[in-house]
């Protein structure tokens, strides 16, 4: 019995706990209801419950901060909720190696301010960066704002320790930058939405804090001319630390005198030796284009220039429940996506609010839905249906950083294709023969 | 019949080709010769061949340029080797989205320079890109000079078109920079030795060139005080675009004059807005513990003070056959793993040449063995197997860059542990249950 083989405090099925934990951010609802929470402290906590699940056939939910907007966390009827957020240890942290060894439910903010003791920072910086963990983080391949430059959650993780779903632990990848033994477990691993293995720790890389950063905020008389702006800077082969867009009705929710100044705001940023003739470079390109741009050295002012993006999804929230869609397009098709976008949302009625990591062509359209309405409308299934079919025509991808979860399955098959889906397949019944692993989830 | 599904020109079996196609750079000599070489020049080549092969259980080896130092695309007693070098078309170079989409058989430096007509540049530089295959770049994911700053060849592939051993065609990735859709098989492949699947195509991402490049190289009285520099800079939070060390006997190999101008040098360059601020750091840091430092923006200048170091392999050629190892470890462990290494080459009398990758800890000590003895003396094995251990000790890896093939394969179980073995052991069944995708090797 697992209730015997755990220490005394893990287990928990109090009504309480297990409603909390049935959902994430995506508020996506399963039918019935998990049967019990295991609340992990260490890796032997992990391996016993695992082992129990898989010789009873009973399915298994990984889950970290709850923060995935996909619904890669909500539990339904029979399963166990495995919760990692307990594993908050930061196990060693190496300035003269630049790499940190956590446990998975050490929180990503809270990383990066630890490597800032040391003049080193985690460079993936999920705008949920003060709530999520690592663990989910890795398990969905997050990306952030700095992704531009610094890449995606997979280009900061070395090595793994998870468990497999009969029990056993793996370790893949290494402390050195480098190295190619065997396949990349990894990467396998990174974005697998818990349906592969638990990870129970994980070797990041770190970086140095750069040495200067330059902030610029650019407004726009139309959405498509901020796109285009943001292109033409990726064109002109200039690389920012990041670029974000905010268009006129999200700017309207976080602060009607935003609104005012502009339809669309591109933040951008610059960092490293080079950030201040990078800055000029970028501002040369923007003038012409924009009607206002402020340029800043100042942190405090760049954090303020920030704001209207970092507040984007909160504010939405004061408007109802936002369904968050998170495309990516070839970069060169990121104003045709906006334009398209728009014509979606006016064709259904449905109010489209859209953010976008716009160096990555990363668009999060967001579809604000009544709560009142209790379900989704038929409408923005329709509108959300339509953004999915859009983003493949471009040449894109149906989730640049949030995952598939279960909100996305349905055209998952469609964005592979039968021969890799099939391949996908094969390897979850390699790792995970009994699928006890997040059934139902990403594939 | 295989000669009679494939165009008339695509299957040879002349003694001539089959000789040619035995071994790679490594001269690993397999027992027995190959039956025969299929030189592909489609997809539906590479298809049909497989099929065949999956039928009759034939062992298959895929080839690109065979510059490869691990016999990775070494052919044994009835195989087929399948060479790709022959599909060589640049599909797509698309400057508006910096992606190339190229068939396996171009040649690394040939894509490098078509990128460079548009303002980009294929980012991975192994030391063989004027000789080296994508195809077997991707397979082997293959680091080189610039990867300090820009990453192995896996950050620079967006997506693939591979065929199966069954004859399946599968695409993975995307053509955008970010995407999560689904586990990622394009990490998977890459890296895989030939192993898994046989890469037919790849969308590669392109990169800008840098706008200022500045090079520095300092001489040093030994080659731990060049190692101890490196660390230095990494130390200091610089990050370079390369930084490359040779030792002594290396520089004596290449020019007796060089080695007349110090024990060790250390070739370090610094690209982008903020090239020259950097450089000017790295000079502060060397200069201290430098005999000498020299400092210059020209490239023709660079090219020059790259010369030591691009020159060493075709020098150690020519005094026999050079036995090239590739452990990496953690770059704090970089001067102690240099120590080490002299004492294992004292230990037995063999002598050692060393380079290194400096910024990415990876070192490439290398054994000079007499081709008159016609094998490898036991004092080779010994010493290479106490390298081997040495680099496992330090928290590295067995190879950084240049893959498992079947000279490391007897090191492998130790690096990965038997878990990670065993998953990898598993994957490669799901994905070829006959195993007939180059059986020997990498696992
Ligand atoms: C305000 C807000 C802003 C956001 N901004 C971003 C953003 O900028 N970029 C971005 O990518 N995402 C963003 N997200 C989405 C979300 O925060 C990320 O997906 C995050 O990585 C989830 O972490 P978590 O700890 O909350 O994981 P959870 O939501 O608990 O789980 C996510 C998935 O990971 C699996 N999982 C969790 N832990 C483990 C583990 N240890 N082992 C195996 N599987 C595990 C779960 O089963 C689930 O499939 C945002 C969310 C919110 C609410
Ligand atoms: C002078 C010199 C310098 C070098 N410098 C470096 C360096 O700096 N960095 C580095 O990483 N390596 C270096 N190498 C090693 C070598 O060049 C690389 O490993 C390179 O990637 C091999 O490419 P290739 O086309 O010659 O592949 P091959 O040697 O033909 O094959 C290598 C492996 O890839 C597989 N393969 C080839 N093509 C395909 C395909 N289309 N699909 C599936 N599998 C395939 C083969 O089966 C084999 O396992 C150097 C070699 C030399 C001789």
């Amino acid at each position: 019995m697992l209730a015997r083989d755990l220490p005394p405090d893990r287990l928990l099925t109090d009504p309480g706990t297990i409603t909390a934990h049935t959902t994430d951010r995506s508020g996506t609802r399963p039918d019935g209801e998990p049967l019990a929470v295991v609340r992990a402290r260490r890796t032997e906590d992990v391996i016993v419950t695992l082992r129990h699940a898989h010789e009873l056939g009973v399915p298994v939910v990984p889950r970290g901060s709850g923060t995935g907007l996909s619904g890669g966390a909500a539990a339904g009827e029979g399963s166990l909720v495995l919760d990692l957020s307990g594993m908050d240890r930061i196990l060693e942290l190496s300035a003269d190696d630049q790499l940190a060894v956590v446990e998975p439910g050490v929180i990503t903010a809270e990383l990066d301010r630890a490597a800032g003791e040391h003049g080193l920072r985690y460079a993936p910086d999920p705008a949920s960066a003060a709530w999520s963990t690592i663990g989910g983080n890795i398990a969905t391949n997050a990306g952030g704002l700095r992704c531009a430059k610094y890449g995606v959650t997979r280009d900061s993780v070395l090595g793994l320790e998870a468990v497999l779903a009969d029990g056993t632990v793996v370790r893949t990848g290494r402390r050195t930058v480098k190295g190619v033994t065997g396949y990349d477990l990894t990467a396998l691993l990174t974005g697998s939405e818990g349906t592969l293995a638990v990870i129970t720790s994980a070797t990041l890389r770190l970086r140095p804090v750069p040495v200067a950063t330059a902030t610029l905020a650019a407004y726009f008389d139309t959405f498509e001319a901020a796109a285009e702006a943001s292109y033409a800077i990726t064109r002109a082969g200039v690389e920012p630390a990041l670029a974000e867009l905010v268009d006129g009705p999200v700017l309207q929710a976080v602060d009607p005198a935003l609104r005012e100044r502009g339809a669309a705001l591109l933040v951008v940023q610059c960092d490293g030796a080079g950030a201040a003739s990078e800055a000029a470079a970028v501002a040369r390109l923007l003038e012409p284009l924009a009607t206002t741009v402020e340029r800043t050295g100042d942190p405090a002012r760049a954090e303020a220039l920030l704001a209207a993006r970092r507040l984007a999804l909160p504010s939405l929230e004061r408007l109802g429940r936002p369904l968050i869609e998170d495309i990516a397009v070839p970069r060169s098709r990121l104003a045709e996506a906006v334009r398209e976008i728009r014509a979606i949302s006016a064709r259904h009625g449905v109010p489209v609010f859209t953010i976008a990591h716009a160096a990555d062509g990363n668009l999060h359209p967001i579809i604000v839905v009544d709560p009142a309405l209790g379900g989704l409308p038929d409408a923005v299934w329709e509108a959300a249906g339509e953004i999915f079919a859009l983003a493949l025509r471009l040449g894109g991808t149906l989730t640049g950083e949030h995952g598939v979860g279960v909100l996305k399955r349905q055209w998952v098959a469609e964005e592979l294709g039968p021969a890799a889906h099939a391949v996908q397949r094969r390897i979850k019944e390699a790792l995970d023969p009994r699928g006890i692993l997040n059934p139902g989830k990403a594939l």
